[in-house]
C-alpha cells in the first residue's frame, strides 16, 4: 500500500488519525485546535448537509444567517448558557491592527481601537437569535419561527482532535419559537427523530435516542434530547442533540407574544444541531484497517471505474471508452462515478488508495472480461469481488449500493447490540468498562451525585435515558438505592 | 398599502433601505455593522449561491473550508495584502470569560486567558489558505489546485450599508494554485466570464467586464478583472472581482513546485470572489417604488397564487383547489410556486405584500374568470395584468417568466446604455457626475496622481478599462496629457 495506516488492535486513536489525514477528509492547520476541510472531506459533508437541509425543509423550516458575533451583554443575559460556555469564549476585543514601530513589516494589535464592549465569537447563537426574534414577535400571527442556520461555530477547547473536538467547527443550528409548550416540546421530539433519520438510513449509523440527565442537559435547556452512536472501540459518540428549551431565552430577553385573548405571554423555545462531529462518528463506525467506508447514500463517490491499460493503444483507448459510458450511465441514475484513467498509477496503487477513501464500488473493466460480457465488482465493506455482467450493468450497480447501505447498518447494529450489557452490581461495571469497552444498562439513584461519582471512578458518564424505556424495580449500581428503570452508561467521545 | 416605501425620487437611500428590512431580507443586529439576513433574503441567496456553486464544478472547481482565525504572523507575510487589510481587522485576542467579581451575574475577558499570538478575524483567506497549500504542493503533479470555499468574513468598515458593506458578509473565495502563468491568468478570466455570465443571466444584470487600475486593485494582486454594474442613480457597483496574482503568496509562503524537469519553481495564484454584496445590487438594479423587483431565475418564490375567497364556501374551496393543483402543475416544471390562501387578509393587502417582496407573477383565480376558463395574471415588472386561458396555464407561465427575465436584463441594458457618456473636458465630467450620473468614458493619463486627484475632485473613481477596448489617441480630461484609450469613470458604492 501507498500509505501506511495505523490498525485499530495498534493504536486506534492513531488509526483514526490516520485515516483523517491520509484518506484526504481534512488536514491540521497553523491555528491550534482548528482544521482544514479538505475537499475530498467537504464533499462528504455537502452530502450530508444537502440531505439534512432537505428534511428540515420539508418539516417546514427555512434557512436564515445571524450574526458571527455576540455582544457580551447579550451574551451573559441567560445565565446558564453564558455560565455554560464561558470558558471557551474566543473573544474579540480589538477591530485594527496597525505596522509595528518596532518591527519593520510587522504589524500589531492598534491599542486605540479597543472595542467598548467585546464581542464573543458565537458558540452557539440562543442568545443573538432570541435579541432578534424579540423584534419579530409580537402576536401569536407571528408564531411558529422555523429557523435554520448552517454555521461556523467556535469553542476554544484544551484538547482537540480532527473532527470529533475542534476549536471551530460546522454545523447547523434550529432555532425556534412557539406559542405553546406543548408545541415546543413536539418540535423538539420531532427533531430528533430527523436526526436518528439521518443516522440510520443515510450514515448507516444505528442510534439510541433517549433524554440526557440533568448535568449532562445543553446549558440553558430544560430537556436535551440526544441521538447517541457506538462506536468500534465501544465509546459512545452523541451525534446529535435537541433542546427543549422552555421560556428561559424568552425570559431572559423579554420575548413575549399577545395570545389570542390579547394576553401578554413568553414565548416557548428550541434548538437543535448537529456538526461535522459527525464525520468523526462516519469514519469510527464504519472504516477497517485499510481506510475508510462510506455509505453509498452520502458518499462523495460511489463508484470508481477503473480500466485495464496496457501497451495495446486500441484496446486500452477501448477500455476507456467503456468506463466513460458506463459512467455516463451510472450518473443518468443519479449515481456519483468517476473514471480513473491515470497511467501513471499501477492497478494496484489505485486499488489501495479508492480502498483507503472508502469508495462503495469499484469496477474493473478488463479486457478479457469485455470480452466475456463482464466486468469485476469489488464491494468495500465486505472486500468481496465478484464478476457482473454489462448486461443492465447500471441496475445491478444501483441495488448493489443499496445493498451495501443496509449491510453497514445491519453489521453496525450487530456489533452495538452485541455490546449492550445490562449489569447489576458495581465490581463488574468497572470491569467491563476496562476490558471490554460498550454500552451498560445499569440502575441509577438518578442523584446528579452519584451520577459525578460514577463518572470519577469509571469516566463512564450517563449517555441518555432512553426513550421508551422499560421499568423495572430495581437498585443503584452505587449506592444501592431505590431505581425505577436502567439508564445508558458508556465512555464517550 | 401596509409598509410605506419611501419612493425613490423622495430619497434614493431610504428607499434602498426600506426595501431591505420591509421586504424582508434582512434585519439590523445587536452588532455594530453586522446585520441579520432573514429568511426571504436567505432564500434568495441560497439561490444564487446554487448557480454559482453549479457554474464553478462545471469549470472543475472543489470546495472545501479553511479556518476562520488567521494568526497575526501569518497575516502579515504578504505584505501588501496585510498593509490593504490591517485597519479592518476584528481581533481575537483572548480565550475566555470569566464572571465578574466586581458584578454579579455578569462576565469578563479573563485576563489569564490572552493568545500568545493574536488570531486576525479573515477578511479574506490568501494567507492560511497558501500557507497549506505550502503543505499540499510537492511536485507539478500536484498542480492545478481548483478550491473555493463559501464563508463569512469580517471586514470593520466605518460606515456600513445593509447588504452593501457590512462588518461581516457571506461570499465565496476561490483559491487557485498553477504551474503556469499562463494558466493563471486563464483562471483568472474564465472566472470573471463566469461571474459577468451569472450576473447578465440569472441577475438579469448587464456588467461592463474590465481591469482596475493599479490603485484599484486587490492587495496583493498584479491584476484585477472586475464587473461593474450600473444602479438605478447612476453608481457603479463593483459586483465580483477576479485576481491574478502572479508569484506574490508563494513568495510569502515560500510555496514552489518541482517542474517536469526537476527544478523547483514558485505556484502561480488567482483568487475571485462574489458576495452577499450581489443582493444590493440586484435591489437596485430592478426595484421600484413599490418594492422589489426579482429575477425570474433566482426569485425564492417565482409564482404568488391567490385563490379568491367569498363567503360561499363551497366556491372559496373550489378556488382553492385550484390553486393547489395549479401550484402543483407548477412545481412539477421546476417552477417555485406559492399560494396564498390566508382568509385573514384582504386581496389588496397581499398584492401589496407580493409586489413589496416582488415575486415575478401573481396570479389570481377567481370564480368568474374561471366560469370562462381564464385566471388574470399580473406581472411584477410592467404591472401588466392580463387574462390567460387555464388550458396549457403551467406552459404559459413558464414563458412569461422567460419574458420577465428578458425584459428585466434589457431595462436595465438600455438604462445603463443611455447613461454612458463619452466626456473630453473636465467642466462637463464634474457637471454630469452632479446632474445626471451615469458612466462616463474619458481620457486619463495612466497615472495614479491623476487618478487620485479627480477622485479628491469629483468623488469619482476609475471602475475599469474596459476589455477589449478601443484604442484611440486623445488627452487627459484633468492633465491634457496625452492618452491611447477611453477609461471607464463613475461614482460608485
Amino acid at each position: 500500500m501507498s500509505k501506511e495506516i495505523t490498525s485499530r488492535a495498534e493504536n486506534y486513536s492513531e488509526w483514526y488519525n490516520d485515516l483523517v489525514l491520509k484518506g484526504g477528509l481534512a488536514d491540521y492547520s497553523a491555528v491550534r485546535g482548528c482544521m482544514v476541510i479538505k475537499p475530498y472531506g467537504f464533499t462528504l459533508w455537502e452530502n450530508m448537509r444537502d440531505v439534512l437541509d432537505k428534511m428540515f425543509k420539508e418539516t417546514g423550516h427555512v434557512n436564515a444567517y445571524f450574526p458571527l458575533f455576540v455582544p457580551k451583554s447579550l451574551f451573559e443575559a441567560e445565565e446558564k448558557n453564558a455560565e455554560g460556555f464561558a470558558k471557551e469564549c474566543a473573544v474579540v476585543t480589538h477591530y485594527r491592527l496597525k505596522t509595528n514601530p518596532d518591527e519593520p513589516g510587522k504589524l500589531m494589535v492598534d491599542p486605540e481601537a479597543k472595542l467598548e464592549e467585546e464581542l464573543v465569537v458565537r458558540p452557539t447563537s440562543e442568545a443573538i437569535i432570541w435579541n432578534t426574534y424579540k423584534k419579530w414577535i409580537q402576536s401569536y400571527r407571528d408564531l411558529p419561527i422555523l429557523v435554520n442556520q448552517w454555521a461556523n461555530v467556535v469553542r476554544w477547547e484544551m484538547r482537540t482532535r480532527l473532527f470529533l473536538r475542534t476549536a471551530e467547527f460546522l454545523w447547523q443550528e434550529g432555532h425556534t419559537a412557539h406559542a405553546t409548550k406543548a408545541e415546543a416540546v413536539a418540535e423538539t421530539i420531532q427533531m430528533i427523530n430527523v436526526y436518528a433519520d439521518f443516522a440510520e438510513n443515510y450514515m448507516a449509523l444505528p442510534v439510541i435516542k433517549g433524554v440526557k440527565s440533568e448535568s449532562e442537559r445543553f446549558a440553558g435547556a430544560e430537556d436535551t434530547y440526544t441521538i447517541e452512536a457506538m462506536m468500534q472501540d465501544g465509546k459512545a459518540l452523541q451525534s446529535g442533540t435537541s433542546h427543549f428549551l422552555g421560556q428561559n431565552f424568552a425570559k431572559a430577553f423579554d420575548v413575549t407574544y399577545v395570545n389570542k385573548d390579547n394576553q401578554p405571554e413568553y414565548v416557548w423555545a428550541t434548538s437543535w444541531g448537529v456538526s461535522t462531529r459527525l464525520i468523526g462518528a462516519l469514519i469510527m463506525a464504519h472504516a477497517d484497517d485499510d481506510g475508510l467506508v462510506m455509505p453509498p447514500r452520502i458518499a462523495p463517490h460511489q463508484v470508481v471505474i477503473i480500466p485495464f491499460l496496457s501497451k495495446n493503444e486500441e484496446e486500452t483507448q477501448r477500455m476507456i471508452t467503456t468506463a466513460n459510458e458506463l459512467k455516463s450511465d451510472l450518473q443518468k441514475l443519479g449515481i456519483r462515478a468517476i473514471v480513473d484513467s491515470d497511467e501513471t498509477k499501477r492497478p494496484g496503487f489505485k486499488f489501495a488508495e479508492y480502498e483507503l477513501k472508502g469508495i462503495p464500488i469499484r469496477v474493473v473493466i478488463g479486457p478479457r472480461d469485455l470480452a466475456n460480457g463482464m466486468v469485476e465488482i469489488a464491494r468495500r465493506d465486505t472486500k468481496e469481488k465478484s464478476s457482473y455482467s454489462v448486461e443492465n450493468l447500471p441496475k445491478s450497480i444501483e441495488q448493489l449500493l443499496d445493498n451495501i447501505q443496509q449491510n453497514l447498518f445491519d453489521k453496525a447494529k450487530a456489533f452495538r447490540d452485541s455490546n449492550i450489557t445490562k449489569v447489576d452490581d458495581f465490581a463488574t461495571f468497572q470491569k467491563l468498562l476496562d476490558e471490554q469497552p460498550g454500552f451498560i444498562l445499569a440502575h441509577w439513584d438518578g442523584t446528579a451525585e452519584t451520577e459525578e461519582k460514577i463518572k470519577e471512578l469509571t469516566k463512564a458518564t450517563i449517555r441518555c435515558i432512553p426513550l421508551d424505556n422499560p421499568q423495572e424495580d430495581g437498585k443503584c449500581i452505587l449506592t444501592g438505592n431505590p431505581s425505577k428503570q436502567r439508564v445508558l452508561f458508556a465512555r464517550a467521545y
